[in-house]
């Protein structure tokens, strides 16, 4: 793995009097910003969302837009769309808000033999906290990691690899698979959203399916809990779920028609040099590191 | 400054069989998790929040304090409670929220000569990015950083060293300064909090001057603006401030009484390696590192 490099001493010592030296080795060739290169990108660098793994979640708020990762969590992609398409979800509640933590959803009564019960899809499944390493396209990060030998990106994810591994990570906005204290008790019936600062010691410890494409905002505005670990401690408090559903059930016209840059080329390279060499006047000092969740990872509409 | 410790390759590969080996070296001797060192702390682990350096900021769904950090920006600090003093906040609005980055507030006329005259408060200083790492004490963290040579904690905040510099880091929760394009350019009267991912790449570009202590649900659960950069559009969206106050100045039974865990302890140090090496039933994998924005800082209430 590449070693982590720092702002030279001598750099951080003269900062205050404009020094340009920068700390993640020289400055990029490519000296535009990466609102410019994304400005600039070209229709082969952006993927179409597939409908069979995205999921719309509908609130009265609006709807939030998930893209499940099947080249993770396979096993758990195809139970969350079984229990989408049994409709396991319509009508139960988003009933954690953790402040800096998760928003969590899934059946609220606390007897688990009340739960609604399960039809077509598995009541649980053996854990996919990680897979092998071989035959995934990983575009690694040069600037090192706390929690991982390697850190980057695959199929539009963020992710991690060691040890002949890989595996997704916790960053803002990930989409996760509530578990009890088992490994193998989660079923995709609970699940939950990232919405504060990355808790990557969660990484490797519970199933990550997938990640949040659009209206995050709908689920990160929500009271916080003020029970234990978040929960609303009244039913009155919770958030009803109108539906979840896969997009390629929903008409067509309802589908959300997303593209998210890719992570496999030389554009989505740039991206991150710019994202780590910043150029924008604001800087005084360009940086020259990025941490894999400050990493932005592009969605847009599609042309019709 | 420590190498990287990472998860060995065999215990990674092992993992699903339920390795018990960890990623950051032998597991602390100290058996307890990070709640019952808490709990079993002594009295001595607390300081008292010195009243001046709290601020207390009212909105209309209720408070969020702050504390200032002094001992990184005495200036800002300063101008910060010469501005709350002389009400400078008092009817100016949150004008910007952006959704995994941060809520600022001020006075949002766009005109600058239509803004809120400063009386007393100076209209402009000099940065704070950095101090000198001499005579501060700094309790490091173990597992290095993406960003910075070192980073760990000092007089209660998240902060970095090198250089013979030391700073505080953009984790979340934390104040900041809002500034132009140039580097003078700031003076308190705009002001931030982190609410989303810690934003690190703005360390040592932006002062930051505190953090908040209680309250910041007040600030997460806000609308988004829809706005570039998160700014609301309308007038209407802007959120009041009813007042700002140092705490100092509020009658005494209003203030807040929060005592904070000392980061120069024992009982600190032994806190964080149980951060680091998780003992909660819930975790099959204890982990073995701690990222500077994942440690909490723990607020409580001081007995009266």
């Amino acid at each position: 793995m590449p070693a982590l490099q720092y702002l030279p001493a001598a750099c951080a010592v003269a900062l205050l009097a404009g020094c340009a030296v920068t700390g993640g080795g020289p400055a990029p060739a490519d000296k535009r910003t990466s609102a410019e290169i994304l400005a600039q990108s070209a229709p082969a660098d952006w993927r179409a969302l597939d409908p069979e793994n995205l999921l719309v979640l509908r609130l009265a708020s609006g709807s939030v837009v998930l893209e499940l990762a099947p080249e993770f969590a396979p096993r758990h992609a195809a139970n969350i769309r079984a229990l989408a398409r049994e409709k396991y979800f319509d009508g139960l509640v988003i009933l954690r808000v953790q402040d800096n933590y998760v928003v969590q959803w899934g059946d609220p009564a606390e007897d688990e033999r009340k739960r609604r019960r399960i039809r077509n899809a598995l009541i649980s499944l053996p854990p996919e906290f990680a897979r092998g390493a071989d035959g995934l396209a990983f575009t690694p990060l040069p600037d090192g990691d706390v929690y991982a030998p390697e850190v980057g990106h695959a199929g539009g994810f963020p992710a991690a690899r060691g040890g002949g591994q890989a595996w997704l990570t916790h960053c803002y906005g990930m989409l996760g698979v509530g578990r009890g204290d088992s490994a193998e008790s989660g079923s995709g019936a609970e699940l939950y959203v990232v919405i504060g600062h990355a808790p990557r010691h969660l990484d490797r410890n519970i199933t990550l399916a997938g990640r949040v494409v659009q209206g995050i905002e709908k689920l990160t505005v929500l009271p916080r809990g003020t029970g234990a670990l978040g929960f609303y401690e009244k039913a009155s408090q919770h958030v009803r779920i109108q539906s979840l559903r896969v997009a390629a059930d929903l008409p067509p016209r309802e589908r959300p028609q997303l593209e998210a840059l890719r992570t496999d080329t030389e554009t989505f390279q740039r991206f991150v040099a710019a994202r780590r060499h910043r150029r924008e006047a604001w800087f005084l000092d360009p940086v020259g590191h990025v941490e894999l969740c400050n990493v932005p990872l592009p969605v847009r509409q599609a042309a019709r």
